[in-house]
C-alpha cells in the first residue's frame, strides 16, 4: 500500500480539510486559538482538570484498559464490559491529545502514553485490533458487522491516532491505526478484488478514514471510506440478521441501510449512527465533490432542522432505538436527545460549514453546542447525561459513568477541541464563527500573520470587541446569528460599518487592516418567547424562553412552591436579565411574572371528562418565575424542570 | 398430592369464582348466555368462522405445532420461533374450547383434539412441558425464570386445560396440566421444604393456578399461586441478571419485582405483566380475603384510571419495555396500548367486578372491550394490531401474524368467551353488566330458573328491553354506565321505575317477577366531547368524541382532502348520528361541522420561531367532519387517523 506520509510537522486541526478541494473554509490550528474566559473556556478547563483524569480512572476501574492488557497477553482475566468498550479508550485519547495542544500536562501525558502502550501491545500480528475479539472470540472477527461495532471501534482508534499525531507529531499511535486500517482495506472491498462486501452497523469508520487519508496522503483510505459509504442501502452490512423483536428494534432504517445515502432525504434510525454517517459523507464530499452527496446532505439537514429536532438542538425522539421519530414527533419528557448525537451534530455542522461557509450551519453548531452538548456534562465535570429531556419530574439525574459509556468521552473530546471551532480562513479572509474572550493567530493566504483579540461577555451580552493586530488587506467575516433578528450593529474604530450585517449571514468587513484596529459588534439580545410548529402536539399553547444563543428552562429549585406545570406566561411577558456570578458557575438568570393556574378541583380524581368550562373560580396567582440556562439544569438539588411553558400568547 | 376432583360435570364459566368466599358475584355458564346480534356477536362470529381456523393455520405454518411434534420425538427438525411459542397454541386452545360451548363445530373440534394430542405426546416423563427446553436445551430448564417464560407458558397451558375441561367435560388436557402443575409445585416453594425460590418474569401462572384449584379442588395449587405472588418484590425471580442496556430495558419495575404487591400503589413496568399479576392477585383475594391485597389492587386501579390510561382504555405508554409511563405520560401516535394489555384489563376488571359488584369495574370492562380490545382485530378477523395508537399517519396497519404472536390468540380467547361477561348472579339477584341482543338462562339461589331476553340496538342506541321469563322474587340489577350522565330512565311493564338509576351504579329492580314482565331501560346517548387532564401534554386544547360506550375517531378515508391535523371543532359542536349498515360491518357515524385552520405560511420551513400573532389571514374553512368508532379504524384504505381533535372549547 502506498505511503506518502508528509514529513512536515502536522497541524493540530480538529478536521483537516485544509487541502480539501471542495471545502471553502480552512481550519485554524488548535494551538493558534486561545480561549481566555467565559462559558466555553470554563467548561474546557473543567474538562481538562476534572473530567479527563476522572475518566481515565473509570477506564481503569471498569476494565476498559485491562481489556487491552488482557489482549496483549499480560493479564489473565475475562474480557470486561460491552464489546465496544475499546472505543471509550480511543475517544478519551483523542480528548487528551487535543487538550495537550494548548495545555501541557505531564500527568495527562503520562496517562495518554500508558494507554497508547497498551494499545500497541494489544494489536494482533496482522494489524487487527479489538480486545473483545481475542482468544476465544478471535474466530468471531467480522462475523457480525451489523451489531458488533468492530469498524466503529477502528474508526475511533483512527480518530485518536490522527489527533495524537496532529497534537504531538508522534507517529506511534498513527502506526497502529494505519496497520489496522491497512488490514481493513485488505479485507473489505469489491468482490472482484477478492475482498468481502460489508460495513459496520454503526457508522464512524467513514469519517475516520477520510481523516487518515488527510493525515497520511494515502488515497487508499479515502477510497475505502467511499466504499463503506456507498455500500449502505443495499442490505449488505454483513453479519447476523437484524435485531428485531417484532420489528421494534433495529431494522434497515435503524442502520441507515434502507436506501443509498444519495437517495436519502430524511433523518431516520439511530440518531448517532445517522449523524456520524452524514459527517463522514460531508468529509467525503469535501474531497470528491460529488453533488448528489451534497444534495442528500442538504435535504437531510433541512428535514432534521424543520421537522425532527428539539428546540435545544438535541436529536433523537425515541428511547426505543435511540432514534429519530416521524416528522414533528418531539416528546419532551421522553426526549432521547442523546449527548453523543449532539456531539455528532456539532461534527456534521462543522463539516457543512467548512464546505460552503453558510452561516446556518454555524448557527446550529453554536446552538447545539450550548444547548444540547453542554447539558450532557455536569458543571463540576464529573457526571453525565445520556438522554437530555426537555421536561422532567426530578428523577432524571446525571450519572458518574455508564455501562455503555459512549457519551462521557464524546463530550470530553468535543470540549477539548473547542478552540478549533471558533474560526475559519478562506481566500475571503478570516471567519469568526463563535464569540468568546480570547485570541487567534491566523496565517493568511498571502503569508501574512494576523492576531485577533476578542473581548466579550458573550453569551451573557451581545457586545464583542475584536482588535486586529497585523497589517494586511482581508475580509473579516463576522457571523450575525439568525436569532439576532434585529441584525448586528458594527463599528470600526468608532465609525459605523456601512455594509450588511443581517441575521443569518456573515458580515464581511474588507479593508486594509492596521495594527490596533478595533471592530465593535453589537448583537441585541432581547429575551425571546419561542413558539413551536403547531403539528408538534406537546408544545401547543406553550413557549420556550431564549436569549442570545441560549435556551432557558425553569427549574424547581429557583421557583420554590410553584408547580411548574401550572405556570402560565402572559402574552407579553417582560423579562429582567440578571447576571449571577455566584450561580451555576456564573449565569444570567431571566425573571418574569407569570400566573399559576392549577387544574380545577374536578380534575383531581379523573383523567377525562366531558368538556365543560371550569365552574370554580380559578385561583390565579401572579408569581415571579425564574429561568436558568438549560445547559445548567440538574446541577443542584433534584426537582422538576421544564423548557416549554404554558402561555396566554395567541399562538399559531 | 391430594386430588379432590369434582366428579360432577364442570360448568363452562370463564372464571369460576362461583364458590369463592370473597366474591360477591357468581358467573353464568357460557352455555346459558346467547348473543343473538349486534357488534359483540358479529365479532364473536367472525372470530369463530375466520379467526380461529386461520390462526390454526398460522400455528402450523410457523412451526408452533411442529415444536410439539419435535418435542415428542416425532419430528427431526430445529425448534422454530421464540422460546414462548407454546403459549400461542395454548391460548388458541382456550379460545377453541370456549367457542365450542355454544357453537358445535366438528372441524374446530378436530383441530383442537389434534393439538391436544401433540401436547400430550410432548410432555416429559416428570410432567415438565415446554417444547423449547427439550433435547439440547433440556439442561437449561428453569435456569432463567426472569426472561424465559416457562411458568408463563405453563399458566397458559393450565388456562387452556381448565377451559377445555369446563367446555367439554374431558380431563385429557387437564391431566397434562395437572402433571405439569404438580411438577411446578414440587419444584418451587419455600427453601425449608427443600424447594427452590423463584417465579416467572412474566406473570400468568398465578391466576392459572387459582383457576386450577377451583377446577380440581386441590388447595395445593392455590397455595402455590400465593407463593408466587408473595415472592415478588424481593429480587428473587431467579435466573440471569436483569436485561438492561444502561438501564433502558428491564429492571425490577419492569417485572413488578420492585416491591411486594401489597405495597404497590402505582401501575409500573411491562403493562401485560402488571395487569396479569393483578388479575391473579384478584383471584387470590377472592379465595383468601386478604384486605391488604384488595387495598393494593384498588389503589393501583385508581392510579391506572386517573393517571396512566388512554381515553380508549388502552394501557402502556411506551414502546420501550411495552410499559406504563409516568403519571400523565400518554403520547398518542406512540401509544403502545398493546392489544394483550387490553385483554388483560378486561380480565382484571372482571375479577374486581365479581369481588364487589362496583359498577366502575363493569364500566371500564365495557369501555376497554369496545375501545381497546376490539381495535386489535380487523373486522374480517384476519389481521391484528399489536400496538393501538390514538393518532397515526397511515403507516400503522394490522398484520396477519407476528413473530411474537401473543395478541392474536389473546383477542381470540376474549371474543370466544364474550357471553361469559354479560351477567352475574348474587344473593341480590341477577346483574346485567353489558347490553346486547340475546338471552340468558339464570339459575337463582332459590333453585328457580329465569330466562332473560334482551332486545336492543346497543351500542348504537341506548334503549334496552329486557323480558323476564320465570316466576321468582329477585333483584334485577341494571348497570347505568357512568358515561350516561343524565342517568337511565326505566319502565317496568310501562310504569316508571321509582328507584335510583344514577350513572355509575346498578339500578336494582326488586320485585316478584312474572313471566313476560318487560323492563325498558333508556340510556340517553348524546355525543360527548371529552377533554383530557391538563397535565397530559399532547391533548391540551383538544377533545375526543364519544357516544355511549364508544370512542370515535376521524379517519382520512371519510374526510377526503382534509388534513386531519388542521381540523378545529367549534366550542359547541353539534353532531348528527347516522347508522350505516353498509359501513364497517354496520356502524353509527357521527358528523359535525368544523373549521380547517392550517399553520400559517411562515411555518413552512421552520420548526420554531419567535412567538408572534399570525399575520396572514387564516384560510379558515367550514367543512363537514365525519367520525367513525375507533374500534373500526384501519379497515379500509390506509390514511391518517386521529382521536384527539383541536377544539375552540375554552378548556381547562
Amino acid at each position: 500500500m502506498e505511503t506518502v506520509l508528509d514529513s512536515t510537522q502536522p497541524l493540530p486541526v480538529v478536521v483537516d480539510n485544509s487541502k480539501s478541494r471542495y471545502s471553502r473554509l480552512r481550519p485554524l490550528s488548535l494551538g493558534d486559538v486561545r480561549l481566555l474566559d467565559g462559558v466555553l473556556e470554563s467548561r474546557r478547563r473543567v474538562n481538562r482538570e476534572a473530567t479527563l483524569p476522572s475518566q481515565y480512572d473509570h477506564l481503569e476501574q471498569t476494565g476498559r484498559l485491562d481489556n487491552f492488557r488482557r489482549a496483549a497477553g499480560k493479564l489473565d482475566a475475562p474480557f470486561r464490559g460491552v464489546y465496544f468498550n475499546d472505543s471509550d479508550v480511543y475517544k478519551w485519547l483523542e480528548a487528551a491529545a487535543w487538550t495537550l495542544t494548548s495545555d501541557p500536562d505531564p500527568e495527562l501525558e503520562r496517562m495518554m502514553n500508558a494507554a497508547i502502550r497498551k494499545i500497541e501491545d494489544a494489536q494482533q500480528p496482522d494489524g487487527y485490533l479489538n480486545t473483545y475479539f481475542t482468544f476465544e472470540k478471535a474466530s468471531e472477527r467480522w462475523t457480525d458487522l451489523t451489531h458488533k461495532h468492530e469498524l466503529y471501534c477502528a474508526g475511533h482508534l483512527i480518530q485518536a491516532a490522527v489527533a495524537h499525531h496532529r497534537a504531538t507529531g508522534s507517529q506511534r499511535l498513527l502506526n497502529v491505526a494505519r496497520r489496522f486500517a491497512d488490514h481493513i482495506c485488505d479485507t473489505f472491498g469489491p468482490e472482484e478484488e477478492g475482498k468481502r462486501l460489508g460495513t459496520d452497523g454503526h457508522e464512524e469508520i467513514e469519517l475516520a478514514l477520510v481523516e487518515l487519508y488527510r493525515d497520511t496522503g494515502d488515497r487508499t483510505y479515502l477510497d475505502q471510506a467511499q466504499f463503506f459509504v456507498d455500500l449502505r442501502g443495499h442490505g449488505l452490512l454483513g453479519g447476523r440478521t437484524y435485531h428485531g423483536v417484532h420489528g421494534l428494534l433495529g431494522g434497515r432504517e435503524y442502520h441507515q441501510d434502507h436506501k443509498p445515502l444519495r437517495e436519502m432525504r430524511e433523518m431516520v434510525g439511530h440518531a448517532v449512527r445517522a449523524i456520524y454517517l452524514n459527517a463522514g459523507a460531508a468529509d467525503l464530499y469535501a474531497e470528491m465533490g460529488d453533488p448528489t452527496l451534497l444534495e442528500a446532505l442538504e435535504q437531510m439537514w433541512h428535514n432534521m432542522t424543520t421537522r425532527r429536532m428539539y428546540v435545544s438542538g438535541g436529536i433523537g425522539s425515541r428511547y426505543e432505538d435511540e432514534a429519530f421519530g416521524e416528522d414533528y414527533e418531539l416528546p419532551n419528557a421522553r426526549a432521547y436527545a442523546e449527548t453523543c448525537a449532539a456531539v455528532g451534530s456539532v461534527m456534521w455542522n462543522w463539516r457543512m460549514l467548512t464546505i460552503d461557509g453558510d452561516a446556518r450551519y454555524a448557527d446550529l453548531l453554536e446552538h447545539t453546542l450550548y444547548n444540547a452538548a453542554l447539558p450532557g456534562l455536569s458543571l463540576d465535570g464529573h457526571s453525565y447525561f445520556y438522554q437530555n429531556p426537555l421536561s422532567d419530574s426530578g428523577a432524571h439525574r446525571r450519572s458518574p459513568w455508564f455501562g455503555v459509556a459512549c457519551c462521557p468521552p464524546n463530550v470530553a473530546r468535543l470540549l477539548a477541541s473547542l478552540p478549533g471551532y471558533l474560526y475559519g480562513v478562506s481566500d475571503h479572509g478570516i471567519w469568526v464563527h463563535l464569540y468568546a474572550e480570547g485570541t487567534a493567530e491566523v496565517s493568511l493566504d498571502n503569508d501574512r500573520t494576523v492576531v485577533l483579540r476578542q473581548r466579550t461577555q458573550y453569551p451573557w451580552d451581545g457586545d464583542v470587541e475584536i482588535e486586529v493586530n497585523g497589517e494586511s488587506e482581508f475580509g473579516l467575516m463576522l457571523r450575525i446569528p439568525a436569532w439576532c433578528e434585529e441584525g448586528g450593529a458594527i463599528e470600526i474604530n468608532g465609525d459605523p460599518f456601512d455594509g450588511s450585517a443581517s441575521p443569518g449571514s456573515y458580515a464581511e468587513i474588507r479593508r486594509a487592516w492596521r495594527a490596533g484596529d478595533k471592530v465593535r459588534l453589537s448583537l441585541p439580545m432581547p429575551v425571546r418567547c419561542v413558539e413551536c410548529h403547531p403539528y408538534v402536539a406537546e408544545n401547543a399553547g406553550r413557549v420556550a424562553i431564549m436569549r442570545g444563543p441560549l435556551l432557558y428552562c425553569v427549574e424547581q429549585v429557583d421557583n420554590p412552591g410553584l408547580d411548574l406545570r401550572d405556570i402560565v406566561l402572559p402574552a407579553e411577558a417582560s423579562f429582567s436579565v440578571q447576571y449571577r456570578p455566584d450561580l451555576l458557575s456564573g449565569v444570567a438568570v431571566l425573571k418574569t411574572l407569570g400566573e399559576i393556574i392549577p387544574p380545577d378541583e374536578k380534575w383531581r380524581e379523573r383523567l377525562y371528562r366531558r368538556a365543560r368550562p371550569r365552574t370554580d373560580a380559578p385561583q390565579d396567582t401572579t408569581v415571579e418565575v425564574t429561568t436558568i440556562p438549560y445547559y445548567a439544569w440538574a446541577n443542584r438539588e433534584p426537582g422538576p424542570m421544564r423548557v416549554w411553558l404554558r402561555s396566554r400568547f395567541p399562538l399559531r
